[in-house]
């Protein structure tokens, strides 16, 4: 991969986050909103390229299964035994959210929000439900000497809408963190069975902001390496590094800074959605949010120190190539200009048919030498370096 | 264009925003407030320089046309059918603002900010109007290789009057970024159809943020390519690029914040201009307007970054060019003595007369070289390049 | 003038606004509060060395003069036709300014303030009167080639006393920026003439505030000027003048910034000292204000990553100098190593023998010099400059 | 120990703070909140790997002990005569916490964050008990000369439980800052001894706060020591030591700075914990934080003018050495030409037959050298090195 | 003195603000809070060694007196003519503060505030007096040329305690700024005289403030006189001068900026300890302390802006150097070549025998050497130093 396209594949792209979503289709500025005019909101996806989810549980019972026909899954009543309903669809289609919109009746414009795919992380209160949208990361790759390759992070976003009994959550593609939730609901007696849906968008909320220390772990590896090689070493493609940290660092606060207040949000919540009970936990992830985001400020910091190190690592380099150049230049300079004086071809040199001119003048070559390095050494550059 | 031109033609000038308007008539400090006093406020522009243009829809009706006698247009009621009539002044002349002041009986302060196109985007709130003024952004070219040219924006201030029935806007050239609302508003059953002005308000405020975005994606595609240059091939003229791009994105964002606080004091309007079912729209355009300054901060960001890589790329540069003189001057130096000592004319040097004296020099020569490319491949400065 | 007097005799001086006051008479720290016990508070200066004038004026009146009797001017009742009163000092003496505080009644710490005008702008609200003071800026000169001088600014403390109805204006030295109020004044149906002292007082306001846009103008063209100065040819003239702006900036960012408030806290006076009808006008000033403040963040800006530019043009400016250095030393430094091989005067030495021996030496130098030049060709040393 | 080794076992490293406890038990993120779940919380630890001890005191009696059972300890009830009993727990097990959790019926979460000794320092406040969770400073070594070594801070997380008439510490580790309590505790008549457990948590706080100012001393020698070393002898260590008083400054003040914020909360609380006789105290604490985290930023701020100086005083290094390489080359290069020139073998070169050429040539080289070290003493490159 | 004195020397010293106060007793932290344990309250100081002196004043009578026997003095009533005491002690003993403490019954904290000289500039209030803490700056040295040395500064913390008819004030060192203070109370019929001991308070808070701005002055002048020298002759001891300012200037910001708040504590306070009729005076004080704040914040920006000058002062100083070093190396270089060929001992060398051969090369020289000035003549590198 050349350089162009290392800077234009890393997750963490300068414009792209800023750039209208792909999955989205709201190619002009200007559009209408919502989501139903659009084209591919009318057409039903073709079978199977949707993965739709669910899961019935209650503190005694539990029911999972894929949903292949969600109209009819839909109509159908929750069953009385359950006391939360999680469904989840894997993957953006506009016609799905459509089905959901309407029958969940949230607003066009959240819909919209859902499928275009760039959000800002949010929580959005609406008289029946709660809807949040945040960004999931994960580390995907992490080599083994402890340095990053330039894409590591995947990123999706997650909608999330919370309603009385059942919650729903829309994701940008396949694969999530939230495999040990699945394994909790299946355990009878787990906390997260005997309570409601408001405990399960918590658990949802811990998972994600638990994979960001990884990632700030994975940062602060780098960091520290590149401090070694900056030190040791400072090569030019160490910058290029530094600076890619420095990128990643400033979008991922970007990422990460509207999530503490997102999860706030949630812990106030005045609707009764989150039980009283389930408060200690959201302050629990409050506090590690904060925590994060203080993380990446220090990050951003020392990276910011390490293009000062770089810099004058760049300038000692430089310094120790002239004491080379300025240290065989004046020690020869003057010799070989001696040597000239005895290679003209003046008539009358009196020293050139001395006996003792030639070994005289290699003995001023000698002193001539010892004297200069003699003044470098007392300049401190020949010893010290 | 010459280097000054190629500054001073740049849509987001210096000097062209804090310099007193050129279409508008304040050419002293200490004159008159208000737009009555002007000169050109008395007389009539010449017929067809000023074009204005009417839109009178309901949810069943609509009807366009141009306006060429003003006062017979203002004396004329709205038609009984008509829900919201939109009245578009597509460049600016004092006389016809001023009509249109007597006629809607707004402030004459307000008049001048209409005809003083350097205002900074603002609402203000009066009795029975909404002030609403704004900067449109368009993105007028972008060349082939993604790389811009030193104008790309076209900017423009737009005045907003919202009545109870009337919404009249003033633009500062033709030209603009509703094109799309007026198509829609020509569709029968279009939501915009069957809601109020502050729902048309809605969608202009709605169409001139989206086309912030472009504009974004633009600059993100300019630091991307910036950024690769600066690696590869860091010539003054990137350094001035990317000068130019810190430039114009402090100016856009000096463009930019205000809105942000603009659409929160629509979103937020308590003397029911603005209608319950719109108020979730505006909260999406508050939205988008919070994630553009999140993203020129972060762009700024990396521009900063970018200047420190140039610096460095530029001083490593120097060590390149620095490490020849030294390697070619250390090598040859001592060579050139050695060659200057045996061309010494003296009678007595044994050396010469010796059959094996010049192969040994010569012997020499090759051990010395030898010694100084060993000496520097193991500092690490021939390799490495 | 040499460099010190330029920036010692600047406007914006460094220690010239801390300084304590030439006009006032506080000589040492800790000396006594308040103007009576000043030696020249107590002698009356010389005639005519303190020029007051009044102007009193109604909606169908106006009579103005100087005024040479001070006491027995203000002994005198306001004449009952006349609405306002406005009289000016327009320089400073302890003796008037007591005079006035007796009169008027008005503190001795706030006739203090009068008298040292080194005063940070702001408002004090008094029971029965209103306390003003700000800084007055003037661009005095802007020479023919849009480039500044060290000095071009002319700055005054002037002090406003706001009276039921009379508006007392003390000026540091004569001339002022209100020549344009006094012509409105005279035109019976301006509004100035039919509103009180309140719309005199936003009247003057205005005019201050709107002398600032000149200034930014001029500083716009400079940073402009600067800019293609420091692309094209950076002297290090240009950096002490990049320097001298950014200092400008500073300053003028803290005489600026504390009138923002000022004119809010007019804005939102609450003793019914402005009227309703002025308020909208103190409105437009203070919208003024504000983006005066942001245009001076946007060249503070700007002023500094001219620094930066200027940094990197001298290290390109180096690394074209040590491009031509290392390309003569690398060229000419072996060739004259081969030169002096054949200028050794070895006995045995085959090749001075040899028929073709010195045209071959010419080709090896036609060589080796055609071979450095494609070196430096390829690494872009010689082509691109 | 090798320059990584120095990066990585820094008391202060970058990733240590972010990454998951090695105490704790939380291996991957997405896992059951609480404590209870932990394998360890399951077994009981060897019997003396946990130190527990307590101290029961009023203000007559005192009785201390360590707790080898317990189980049994906690289900005796505090004798009648104690006020206070202060249990302290001396480093970390699952087990153990669980124990106490389970008694005094702590939330799960708070159990964690004992265990977890990665927590921002902060206060909760719960029904019967505060939590405060802080970090405890420790100064450990700071050799004779005044110049730390990398690691000289030994820090450890110390979680504190307030009851009615108990208090909890847990701490990551053995041995702590709060021998002089003990000792206070231990003297009849002391203040300590007649106030209750606010009184202690005070006196706590205190000595983890006073803690900070040798550490900060520290820092302010290393900054001085820096300081001189950077002017005389610009070493390239010198900027790696800049570097890490930057980085543990600034991971200093994120320990320091919420611990500002917890002795204002704990000042503030309002459930009568803290009597008021003690509140006086705890705002003598809380001055010293706010003094703690002003010192920290002044020392940012110098440490940052230290690289400055450093860059500034290598640019200068680099002056010196360019001087001498260019004096000795502007010197001997002419000459060198000249002593060419008359070494040339042209048949008809008069000056070689010239008796007097010799010597004239030699007045030459004399004028030269001096016409040159003249013209390089009016530079001033020569005096004032 | 040398370096490493100047700095450790400086009454701004670093660590000297942060270290454990040397008058102050608290060796270790964690000892006891409080005075009365301190070994030296118990002892009553040597006699003489603590200068204790009172004035007791009305309007109408005045006396003043030394205190030798202070128990005494504190144990006789106030005169009944006497409307304020202030007593002031001129150094430092535990003994006697707690003499005081004992009397007027303040707490212990507090007494300990008054002895550890390193408090953070404040105001508590308390029951029956309110206590406040600052820093006096005196400015002591200044030499003839404007330029300062590095100590010139003189600071003492000054504690004052306010009850309802005394004041009492605790220096650190004999002298202080208040001797106008004292020359006023001598006089009948000041002010001073007739107000309570709320308006000396003020008195002495002013003459704090005001010999801020000497010191101010001084800095504006050094930071011009610095701005000249680097523009002028940009030597290494300049920017260590400049660190000094900017290290300074941070520490003076660290000691004036809490006194703006202190000023602004006691202005409000509603106690009724600080008559209405005061309060206008302490208005004037704040001004004072925020110009004060603005003005450092200025210098420092400032200073801020001299690194960057100097630093590419030496760039400009560097491009010099090289640039004779290349204009030599490139003039003689190649004449050197020159000369070498013909210095060659080919026996067929045609050019050698030919009559004109040595002046033809005489030609190539001149000729060479002109086209090399012309070229650098062209490029800007001569003429324009
Ligand atoms: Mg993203
Ligand atoms: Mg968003
Ligand atoms: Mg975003
Ligand atoms: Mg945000
Ligand atoms: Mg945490
Ligand atoms: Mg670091
Ligand atoms: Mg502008
Ligand atoms: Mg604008
Ligand atoms: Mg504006
Ligand atoms: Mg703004
Ligand atoms: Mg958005
Ligand atoms: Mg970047
Ligand atoms: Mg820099
Ligand atoms: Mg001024
Ligand atoms: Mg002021
Ligand atoms: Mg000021
Ligand atoms: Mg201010
Ligand atoms: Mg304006
Ligand atoms: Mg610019
Ligand atoms: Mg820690
Ligand atoms: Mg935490
Ligand atoms: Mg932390
Ligand atoms: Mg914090
Ligand atoms: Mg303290
Ligand atoms: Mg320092
Ligand atoms: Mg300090
Ligand atoms: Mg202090
Ligand atoms: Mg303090
Ligand atoms: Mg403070
Ligand atoms: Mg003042
Ligand atoms: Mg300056």
């Amino acid at each position: 991969m050349n350089k162009k396209n290392r800077f234009r594949d890393s997750a963490l792209r300068l414009s792209g986050i800023s750039r209208l979503s792909k999955h989205g289709h709201r190619v002009k500025p200007g559009e209408l909103p919502g989501i139903e005019h659009i084209a591919a909101a009318l057409t039903a996806p073709e079978a199977g390229s949707v993965a739709i989810s669910y899961i019935d549980y209650s503190a005694s019972h539990i029911e999972t299964g894929d949903i292949t026909n969600l109209d009819a899954f839909l109509d159908k009543p929750l069953p009385s035994w359950a006391a939360v309903r999680w469904i989840n669809v894997s993957n953006m289609h506009p016609y799905v959210i459509n089905q959901f919109r309407q029958h969940f009746e949230f607003h066009t414009l959240t819909a919209e929000d859902v499928l275009h795919v760039t959000q800002r992380p949010r929580v959005e209160n609406f008289d029946d439900h709660l809807f949040v949208v945040l960004r999931m990361l994960k580390l995907v790759q992490h080599d083994a000497e402890g340095v990053a390759t330039d894409s590591l992070l995947d990123t999706e976003q997650v909608s999330i809408f919370l309603y009385d009994k059942v919650l729903i959550t829309f994701q940008e593609k396949p694969g999530d963190v939230w495999q040990p939730i699945r394994e909790r609901l299946q355990t009878e007696g787990m906390r997260i069975r005997k309570n409601g849906p408001g405990y399960l968008l918590y658990a949802m909320l811990d998972a994600v902001v638990d994979h960001c220390f990884p990632v700030l772990e994975h940062y602060g590896d780098l960091l520290e390496d590149l401090e070694i090689i900056t030190l040791e070493n400072p090569s030019p493609d160490v910058l290029r590094r530094i600076h890619c940290v420095k990128r990643e660092l400033a979008l991922l606060r970007r990422i990460v800074w509207p999530m503490r207040e997102l999860v706030d949000h949630v812990y106030r919540e005045e609707e009764g959605r989150i039980n009283e009970s389930t408060r200690p936990y959201l302050r629990d992830v409050y506090e590690h949010t904060i925590q994060i985001v203080e993380i990446i400020e220090s990050y951003r910091e020392i990276a910011s120190g390490l293009t000062d190190l770089y810099m004058s690592a760049v300038s000692n380099r430089m310094n120790e190539i002239m004491k080379v150049l300025t240290i065989m230049s004046s020690v020869f300079i003057p010799l070989t200009f001696i040597a000239g004086v005895y290679g003209m071809n003046f008539k009358f040199m009196p020293e050139l048919s001395l006996r003792w001119g030639y070994p005289v003048v290699w003995g001023m070559f000698v002193v001539l030498t010892l004297g200069m390095v003699l003044f470098f050494k007392r300049k401190g550059w020949i010893d010290r370096r």
